[in-house]
């Protein structure tokens, strides 16, 4: 850094990279996701990263944010004009379908945690290249809501699991609210939509004034529409209240039905790291939903949401046959960069490594990578210290990896020693039989609460 | 098809992609080589897509290889102006190092598993997107011989455990080579090398010929060099046939017991699926690297290596601090790609189901979903059928998707019971104790030899 020749690179803004244990614990819970979502038999799938221009500017309203790739040297018009870069993960599943209907079995339950792209002005929470986790449940012409039911409850049993800050995944359901207008004998339902989409924005009272003077509904209905997007619950009785209101229409029924089977199929999920609830405010989304729709948040992200989706009734179609669609999408980047840029998550070591088998001197090194690999073969992941230096160097090398145990090989004859650098127990050990605790053998994510670090 | 609406979108030429079976079995593949990687202490990094081009161009040989981006309606010089998508990951590991050294522990030990691209006519075997895995060890200031052999150790024990063709990796050092045509007299080793390294285009003749008159050296000399590049083998005795040539120089030494170590090193991995072989023919990137050199090669890939990799004496430099590395570098997407298309590769099957719980009707749905809670509780994936189609029918849902396990829910007072579906076999069950066989749970790769399928 003092010669004038020193030159260091410096980080892209929206490009976040991690640091090693950093990197664990995304990794760890990247794992935790894909495990759940395995356990519930949705495949993986990754699409390529660039997709026709047409097709990603589809939605107008994403065009300013696609990145466009060019060949450095292309002299012409190639293949490769008119590619750009994907910025969600459901406009290549649709195409994926549409090119593979023929090859996949219906319904198609997939997940897939890639990154995505967006040529976005970065700031806080807003990044260039992210990860996403999806898991979606598409049928072929027709799709039974429960496959809302099983989205929101896989995703809820993932979120349940992650040892992050606490989630509350909101669910609403479009047939729901569109019903309830409707019942009410708004002509217009999307413009009550839209309006009342604005109460976290201004006050009741200016929602309450913009849906009379604007959307010509009369003041009881005006106040029907406040009361019903201030319900919400955890549990089937936010039906009652709804239903209390004296609103009658077959959507409602429908919309109100599949809210409280997805609320109380994710149920089991609830702890105190995770709650589902029926939330009839979320408007967000229900101009382009069909019927349940999710926002996932959290106290550490405020008004940004971490995780979203819903139910379209045409994911995809080629012209003869529809791919209705369901699915839920978490935003892995979204949600762990601001908590692992502000050490509030990190994992508890920056290495794989459970043992650090010690070098007595250079002439050993053969005989400490045996140990190492009687070790790695019941599954202890071991590295051997680059250099013959005094123990007490090698057990700070050990500890700035926060590797737990350093292995001592026996001089000839005498036997071998492990030691917990952690607690400095140590004792005797054989390479073909010794085993850590069961959680020492792979790194642990750390959490610490943002109170705690002020 | 039919319709004249109908539109299927079609494959992008040189961005390869998979249906689930195919990328269940690729999975298998990443899953082998990161649980390898780790047991080693490696650790996991990922870096950004994109790299500044003027990173990117430092090798002015992929100049034409870069994607650039661009964001779509930026309307004038910004932040992302001169980004371009990075063609390996040797170009991002360096500038990582280099951006963060303050906060890496030495020798930083890291393997990555990400996507590269490449503006490259697509053609046999080269792909414009795909994924490597590499691994390298980076020193700071120095990196002792032993990091070669450990790279190389790593890579042979990883592909050893790959359920595929054999791969036969090639080892060669650059200093054995260099210190051999300095101990001959040769005045340009570089020239000899890049001679020789024709070998596989042209005969041994023609490479004498042109040692002798573009390279001036003499015959003896010049079949020297051909007896070098003849030597090849398995165990350590190579290094008397090198010596048997009568050439001298300590270059020739250090590189000698530096590849004698490295193929010893990697011995224990050979098997009949892998094979470490010492190779002096090995000539490509000699050029470049400074010691080891390793290519690695199978049968069904024919002259395309899918591994490649050295040690650099200066991986990267602030100015100050040198970082020197060894790494290698596995082609999964070129190693497998080929290999799904010939479906001489892939899982046995298409989801990660291991069970599908059939469901006798609809009103049984909650009860079905609890049996498949249960049996995931206990690590089984599982899911339930969609719908309450005859038994017959939900038997080939399963089928279809290669599922072992098809569990009926027992009636009121019944019991439940689990039918192999790949025997036939039906017995008593209980969803809070029964377990699959453990080769069972997960997917398993299905390989074919490509000779029984001619």
């Amino acid at each position: 850094m003092t010669s004038p020749r020193a030159r260091r690179p410096t980080p892209l803004s929206g490009f976040p990279e991690l640091l090693p244990s950093q990197r664990a614990a995304e990794q760890l819970v990247l794992d935790t996701l894909r495990e759940t979502f395995e356990l519930h038999g949705f495949c993986s799938v990754e699409t390529r990263s660039v997709e026709p221009l047409d097709q990603l500017l589809r939605k107008g309203e994403t065009s300013n944010e696609v990145y466009v790739l060019r060949r450095l040297h292309a002299a012409d018009e190639d293949a490769d004009a008119g590619l750009g870069l994907h910025f969600d993960l459901t406009v290549p599943l649709a195409r994926y379908v549409l090119e593979n209907a023929g090859r996949l079995e219906f319904p198609f339950r997939r997940y897939q945690i890639q990154r995505c792209w967006r040529g976005e002005r970065p700031q806080e929470g807003r990044f260039r290249e992210f990860t996403q986790a999806d898991i979606d449940i598409i049928g072929q012409g027709e799709l039974d809501v429960d496959a809302d039911v099983e989205v929101t409850a896989v995703m809820a049993e993932a979120l349940s699991r992650l040892p992050l800050p606490p989630v509350t995944l909101q669910v609403n359901n479009r047939k729901l609210i569109e019903g309830f207008y409707r019942g009410i004998g708004a002509s217009d339902p999307a413009a009550v939509i839209r309006t009342v989409d604005k109460l976290d924005k201004t006050s009741a009272d200016s929602v309450r004034r913009a849906l009379v003077d604007d959307v010509g509904l009369d003041e009881a209905k005006a106040d029907k529409c406040l009361a019903l997007a201030s319900i919400a619950g955890t549990d089937p009785s936010f039906a009652d209240e709804v239903r209390a209101l004296g609103v009658s229409h077959p959507l409602l029924d429908e919309g109100l039905d599949a809210l409280a089977r997805a609320v109380d199929g994710a149920a089991h999920a609830n702890s105190a790291r995770f709650q589902v609830v029926a939330d009839l405010s979320i408007a967000r989304g229900l101009d382009y939903y069909t019927g349940t729709v999710f926002e996932g948040r959290t106290e550490e992200h405020g008004t940004l949401s971490i995780c979203a989706g819903g139910r379209y009734d045409a994911l995809a179609s080629d012209g003869r046959t529809t791919y209705p669609g369901v699915g839920i999408s978490l935003g892995v980047t979204r949600l762990l960069a601001p908590l692992l840029a502000r050490g509030l998550v990190d994992a508890d070591r920056s290495v794989p490594s459970c043992v650090l088998v010690a070098l007595p001197d250079d002439d050993t090194r053969a005989e400490c990578r045996e140990v190492a690999r009687r070790l790695r073969a019941r599954g202890v992941p071991t590295e051997v210290s680059p250099e013959a230096a005094k123990y007490g160097k090698q057990i700070r090398f050990a500890e700035r990896r926060g590797i737990p145990y350093v292995w001592f090989p026996g001089a000839e004859g005498a036997g071998h020693q492990v030691k917990d650098i952690r607690s400095g127990n140590q004792g005797d050990a054989d390479p073909d039989a010794w085993l850590p605790a069961v959680a020492d053998l792979r790194p642990r994510i750390r959490t610490t609460r943002s109170e705690e670090r002020t």
